[in-house]
């Protein structure tokens, strides 16, 4: 081998990995997710040996997944997959974590930079020697590819790919060959932390924008805030709480955004999603003279099928890549500055009172005789029994649309993929959150999957048993895919699943004695004892809690009713032309 | 809407779903598996419509996994998912099927090509208006990419997938807007069966090619055939059979070829690896003075780390693109043809004679004092209890080497990863297969999967119980991913897995009584009774038997500790210029 003076000559020489852990151990990663091969082993190695935790998942969907729920309570995440069958498995959470807005550093074994170069029919390549086939396909839904086949470069692109997956809030994916890992580089660089401050705005145009602001503001009568999902993922929660606390201008939230807003403020109204919203929430947003809409993604089911009635004319939209104020752009200004100052120059404002917010359970659900949980009446009952600082996930189905009912206590984390909506995620999120919770030391996370969506990847309640964690959960057992029979099919067979035992499979996962709770409801008075059971509702209980909540399978929240009405009218429509 | 003339001229007008699905009904498809969504939902309606069977799979990984299973017994398969997060789910089974040559048609339900036009902010999107991003990963795994945009073109487009599926034998990608599923297209293009016969070798062309082969062989005093994984997948069983009984040249198997010979032949040899192989079994193929290898994929599982011993100068190579005698050419000359027509002209030839078939276990094993189901023992005993036309699943781990040791009866099917090597894919292979098996009247399907690789797929069990399927299912349990062990991180953690109660797991996922057998195993005379018990073996036996097979946990194949370290070593290779 020819000798490398470069790498002789470095003060402090690390390997490769250690560089990598080290650099994402600084940022705030304290577990790391993903499953082994042999193209990454030797860099598992550095895990334990920097002081991270090894998750060790079922599988690589499921740990991408768990990899997104950590990453929205901690700020980042990382995951390890092998060359291959191993990133390929996992795509599909990146994928939802890039349409979401969600920054996980993505690493990958590869094989050796020589068997790249020369091709090698290696097991978990497709057999025709191309070695960037997987890495091309990762592009796509990634906003930086590192692959660090030079160790010389090595550092350079880590923290490149680092700084990028966090300010740019999306995944990054690392490419580390097998011959890489014990590469030597320059450990001193760890002594100066990446600098992850966004890039200031230009001090001139902030200041126009805000002018431009607070004019329309002052002329507002009746303006209202609608905070949305980019809000929270690129990281503008501060700046809007101060907005909307001294403001007192009356606040609501899309689907997305739910959780970005202290819902026990005086101001607070409830969630808007044009017709998928209370009357009284629509009537208010809609008769609004003026919109000040934070971080809006106006996608099919956050608006319950495009039904805003909102006029631009009547909008500001703060983004983090501008502004725009009716239809006058101010692209490169970032909301987060722009709302700081909005806030600090706020002056005077000469607006109504907002609306009272509300925790009630809707009258005719309380006076009903029925005993069956009903999606009407549990939603909004759930909210009495949230407490401060719950992390809340939420799956698409009937769970999604229902939590708009929810109010929460203050400063609930909540979890869902209302643009993505991919089905499973939410129990692969719940063992991501949870771990992230403990890490912080939030004392409950709170899982709702629909049965049909357990399915998919119900085997992380043993990642998450392996892992010591007593997140809460709910199956709501219905029967199968009731949001889809509600969009076709009502009583087709493929909108049916195997019924399963659901809470035979804790112990089935290896639970240790004592380690899970299990219950089933199957009525509202069974949901009242439930929650009214300290050990089942503590925060310091600190056994797994798995319920089997039973729900007729022809229910579904008011607003999926809607949206779905109107997803099957948009996919039946035909193209203006003949096609 | 525009008036269509063209699709009021049709004599015989019938929906495009329909159409697709009879043709795939057409070419041997009996069931498709997939999940729905709502992008696909009113396509579903055509499966039962045209007598299909809808599998209803757990999740879309798995069920790429169990289309592929299927593919590999009836020769076509057919899975559905749904735009985005479905179809990248199950993007990691579909590169395993391109990597390994089985032909799979993947529909795609996508969104109306009106929305496609506009770039509406739908759910399953990145957000970014992009419909083209995901069918541009697929088409790097797929052989055929079909947009069904337009109904006029959409008869011929699904032809031609099909037939391309079919022939290059590998995965097709059909994207479905939902406001084509009900376009019209001609139903009398139906009585013309695709055409499937793989196009004839230039007569002349392979007339030569035969000659050089004839000549080489009857020039060679000690000939072997060698027979791989693309005689399988590329259809030449039939020539191959010939030709080895015919020719009663000494034939063996690469490990990805096992099942392709009649291993009761008295020409057959056994396993073929390199270094990985029997000493007899080396010694014999490298002393060969001529090599007829047919369908050669030499990647390093399939090779023992590329430990062939054997030069070109003694080879002939008989693929479906070419033969390659020594190191002459002749692209184009497909090996079906040219086989046929070897055998066909074979002559007198003059060769020693082979080696005996040997079914007994080592003799060091079989004195063995010791209970324990050791490794060396299990996988030719095994062999004993095998019955003709079995279908036998291995996972890549200690199973996948395992089975170098197992003599087959005549007729068995052989399925694996060797190439691809996912883990998780035995399981949902073994859905797909027993489906297959039972439309097929095969009696047995028989799963041997590791226990880390198990937990990857597990729920697709429930697929099976589901669907009535009765496959026998070994769980090595050994503690984890044994294999990994033997590269590296021999007692680290990541190399561990959560200990399931493995038999419960049946009964959780819906078990009806009575529907499935548990076994535990955990001696060699535990073994012994299991293969005695008639109700356990018999194939007419209608519960799904599932069994924990108990082994140590450092315990390996033989061959499996050769590869392994040679993969550790290439893992560990500097590559020649510093990097
Ligand atoms: C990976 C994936 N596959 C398929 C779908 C389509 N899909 C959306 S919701 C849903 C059914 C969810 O059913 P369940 O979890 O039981 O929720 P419910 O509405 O019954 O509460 C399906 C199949 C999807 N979104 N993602
Ligand atoms: C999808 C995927 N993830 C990870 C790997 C890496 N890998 C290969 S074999 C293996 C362990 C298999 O363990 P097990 O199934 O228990 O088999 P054993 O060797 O113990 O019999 C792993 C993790 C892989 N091949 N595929
Ligand atoms: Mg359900
Ligand atoms: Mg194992």
């Amino acid at each position: 081998m020819a000798l490398d003076l470069r790498s002789q000559a470095l003060k402090n020489p690390i390997d490769v990995a250690e560089y990598l852990f080290r650099r994402l151990k600084q940022v705030g990663v304290q577990s790391v997710h993903g499953l082994p091969g042999d193209y990454n082993l030797v860099a598992l190695d550095y895990i334990s040996k920097v002081g991270l935790r090894w998750v060790g998942n079922c599988n690589e969907l499921n740990a991408g997944y768990a990899a997104d729920g950590y990453a929205r309570v901690k700020g980042v995440s990382a995951i390890v997959t092998t060359f291959g069958v191993g990133e390929l498995s996992a795509v599909n959470a990146l994928a939802g974590a890039f349409s979401e807005y969600v920054p996980i550093v993505h690493i990958v074994g590869y094989p050796t930079t020589a068997a790249q170069r020369d091709g090698l029919l290696l097991h978990h390549t497709l057999g025709n020697g191309d070695y960037l086939v997987f890495s091309k396909m990762s592009a796509q839904i990634s906003c930086a590819v590192s692959m660090l086949n030079d160790s010389h470069e090595a550092a350079t692109l880590i923290d490149n790919a680092i700084r990028e997956c966090i300010l740019k809030s999306r995944p990054v994916y690392i490419a580390l060959p097998t011959d890489i890992v014990q590469k030597k580089v320059d450990g001193d660089r760890l002594n100066t932390p990446l600098d992850l401050a966004y890039p200031p705005n230009d001090p001139e145009k902030e200041d126009y924008v805000v002018d431009v602001v607070l004019r329309y503001l002052h002329a507002a009568r009746n303006p209202v805030i609608l905070v949305d999902a980019c809000a929270i993922r690129h990281r503008a929660l501060d700046e809007v709480h101060e907005f909307v606390e001294k403001s007192k201008i009356p606040v609501f939230v899309a689907p997305m955004g739910k959780g970005a807003v202290n819902e026990t403020l005086p101001n607070y109204g409830g969630v808007y999603a044009g017709d998928g919203s209370n009357r009284g929430v629509r009537e208010r947003v809609e008769s609004a003279d003026l919109i000040l809409s934070i971080g809006a993604i106006k996608s099919d089911f956050n608006t319950a099928g495009f039904t805003y009635r909102v006029s631009q004319l009547n909008t500001i939209d703060f983004h983090s890549y501008g502004v725009k104020v009716r239809y006058s752009e101010y692209p490169g200004v970032r909301m987060n500055g722009v709302l700081r100052k909005v806030t600090a120059k706020l002056g005077k404002l000469n607006i109504e009172v907002g609306p009272n917010p509300n925790n009630e359970i809707p009258e005719v659900e309380l006076m009903s005789p029925e005993p069956t949980i009903t999606q009407a009446w549990f939603w909004p009952r759930l909210g009495q029994w949230l407490q401060p600082n719950d992390i809340v996930i939420t799956e698409t189905g009937t769970a999604n649309f229902g939590i708009w009912e929810t109010r929460f206590p203050a400063d609930v984390t909540a979890i869902s993929q209302v643009l993505w909506g991919s089905i499973g995620y939410a129990t692969g999120a719940c063992q991501g959150a949870a771990l992230a919770a403990k890490e912080k030391g939030i004392k409950r996370t709170i899982l709702f999957t629909g049965d049909g969506s357990f399915q998919l990847t119900a085997q992380e309640v043993s990642t998450m048993l392996r892992n010591g964690l007593n997140p809460i959960i709910f199956i709501i057992c219905n029967n199968g895919y009731t949001i889809e029979r509600f969009i076709h099919g009502w009583k087709d067979a493929y909108n049916d699943v195997q019924e399963w035992k659901y809470k035979d499979l804790p112990a089935a996962f290896g639970a240790q004695r004592g380690q899970v709770l299990t219950y089933r409801v199957e009525s509202k008075q069974q949901v009242e004892l439930l929650f009214m059971d300290k050990e089942f509702s503590g925060g310091d209980t600190k056994q797994l809690r798995f319920v089997e909540l039973v729900m007729p399978w022809d229910d579904a929240p008011q607003s999926l009713k809607s949206t779905a009405e109107s997803a099957a009218k948009r996919n039946a429509e035909a193209a203006m032309s003949p096609a």
